[in-house]
């Protein structure tokens, strides 16, 4: 496939430059039409019956594997999930941790993370996002090291390998900005969640749950699709490996949808996304404060020398799709591999007018 | 609108029997079309900026007005959740309860809502499905007492205002055979939780919370949209009212199509559901065993003469869908306010063919 036919699948791309699939990514036409086809398919048919449900489940185990190909995972330790923070929950809830454990996190992470590890009830520990102050707030009663592979805020990346090793304290991953962005292993750590409506191009909401040793992980939110049999109480047979923590229901089309999403990728798509990014701190770096330390990310944050807000709805107004990192002062690009060196100029062009 | 108009909204009406609302409802034309229009305005023009947000959050409420008026409840106390059970999950992990208390539920409740009760760590009380065996089964100890409305097995409604009066105890209702199918009023209750892909005819997964005191329930699995601002340490200020409790992102396609859904419903909705349930009982009564008490509910339950999965097999190759009831002998079928004569007619000629 050559970037030209690849990118050819986006239909927002004709038209916009889009950089922000930090937050969603576009939308390719197979994904749009695999939505629509089965909306179509279950006013037609309706939504019951052996024939869909069996349908529901292959589309289900499609969708697992085709995430746990993209974590470089077996499917058997991969959850479904409607997004990164609910992996989170997950997790922060499964652990039954209590006051008198402690969860380090860094002051780089999203809500979607900070808010169940809050949840938890436990003793939160807030360092600066670098692997040596990471490492360094362990103490014996660390349970748990949660922060990001990418950060959404910098788009610096951390070595949590080191981190994982130097540590000994086992790691959930907030993969939100690295699954489909960078080359990932999330075998490398115990936890490692993600969302397959940004960088992946899935249907909103979708995502998935890595989990190393589902054994030792409580299941706190059970849905139908968690167990293999059940009692009048409750008590259940969970289903083996991760997908006893499958977090719900998610919707035919969207799983049809995320199918079709997971096949628009190129082999070239990591390397392809890194270059443009590259580029990207290059044109900026002529106009603006760049936050992203060079070969980190595909995301690029930049201080503008006006107001954040103002420029990022000057660019919209071009056209020109970013984001604004609020009470940070900086705007974020997200360079995809469907990113063209055109998009990028416009971007530039843009900052270069409003300044 | 005449019954003949109403009817007319379902495309899949045209060719099945469909008797089974009480899975999922059949999607009407206008439904379909907007979860479809709404994938092609994202495949074109993105989903993210400001225009979009704005749109999202529009649709949320709006979804959330619509939910509160089947709840016949305030939408300050109505969260937005994506299922039955996911309410469920919310209101047992939120109240804090531990293995000395106490929650009586019947023997008669779906999984989803007794996982969420088993998985809260508590002495889990099974009462028969009977006003005075649940009132009976308080004690000093009783929490919670977590029953549905209508019981999905047998189609049995319970009186939970008596229940609630009797007992002095809150009562957690799932609602999943009773939204959209009875006149419901959520405020005599504490926690009532329904699903709008089965009755209300909703994309899935689509569902709300009403939650009395929101004050009084912990929020366990934060979503970004339950707060209004928050520390680095994931600590936050919570929304006002129940949209704290909000599960997470709901699609912008099912979300536009659960509004469509919405305004699919007749005002003489209830009063014609029940009708055709009791012309069912009467027609199947010749056949069968009835399970169903007359007058309770939507659902007409049967113990057919032969194999309850071959029956359903038989009627489904017949275009006749209702759904076994696995483990307990038998089968379900849905009256809704769109269910016409000749569909019993269909489901009736077809037991009699099977026996």
């Amino acid at each position: 496939m050559t970037f030209e036919e690849a990118r050819a699948q986006f239909p927002m791309l004709e038209r916009y430059a889009y950089l922000n699939a930090g937050t969603n990514g576009p939308l390719a036409r197979a994904t749009g039409e695999a939505v629509i086809e089965q909306t179509r398919r279950d006013l037609e048919h309706g939504r019951s019956g052996m024939a869909w449900f069996e349908r529901v489940l292959e589309l289900r185990e499609a969708a697992r594997l085709g995430l746990a190909a993209v974590l470089d995972a077996d499917p058997l330790h991969v959850a479904l999930t409607d997004s990164t923070s609910r992996g989170c929950s997950i997790v922060l809830s499964g652990l039954g941790l209590g006051a008198a454990d402690e969860v380090i996190i860094t002051d780089q992470e999203h809500f979607g993370l900070t808010a169940p590890v809050h949840a938890a009830g436990v003793r939160v520990v807030v360092t600066e996002a670098d692997e040596d102050a990471i490492v360094a707030a362990v103490t014996p009663r660390t349970r748990l090291i949660a922060t990001s592979h990418v950060l959404w805020t910098t788009g610096r990346r951390l070595d949590l390998r080191r981190v994982r090793e130097d540590s000994g304290i086992p790691v959930l991953v907030d993969g939100a900005q690295s699954a489909g962005a960078i080359r990932v292993a999330a075998g490398e750590f115990d936890f490692y969640t993600v969302s397959a409506q940004k960088w992946l191009c899935g249907p909103e909401p979708t995502g998935a749950l890595f989990v190393r040793d589902p054994e030792q992980l409580r299941v706190t939110a059970p849905g139908y699709l968690a167990q293999t049999s059940y009692e009048p109480t409750g008590a259940f047979a969970p289903k083996e490996g991760a997908a006893r923590f499958d977090s719900g229901w998610l919707a035919t089309p969207m799983l049809l949808g995320l199918q079709a999403a997971l096949a628009t990728h190129p082999e070239w798509r990591y390397e392809r996304a890194a270059e443009q990014a590259a580029r990207c701190r290059e044109l900026l770096g002529a106009h603006v404060d760049v936050v992203t330390p060079a070969g980190h990310s595909t995301l690029v944050s930049f201080r503008p020398s006006g107001d954040p807000a103002e420029l990022v709805a000057a660019l919209d107004d071009a056209g020109v799709i970013v984001r604004e990192l609020p009470g940070r002062n900086l705007v974020r690009a997200s360079c995809g591999w469907w990113t063209s060196d055109e998009d990028l100029q416009r971007l530039a062009a843009g900052i270069a007018a409003a300044a």
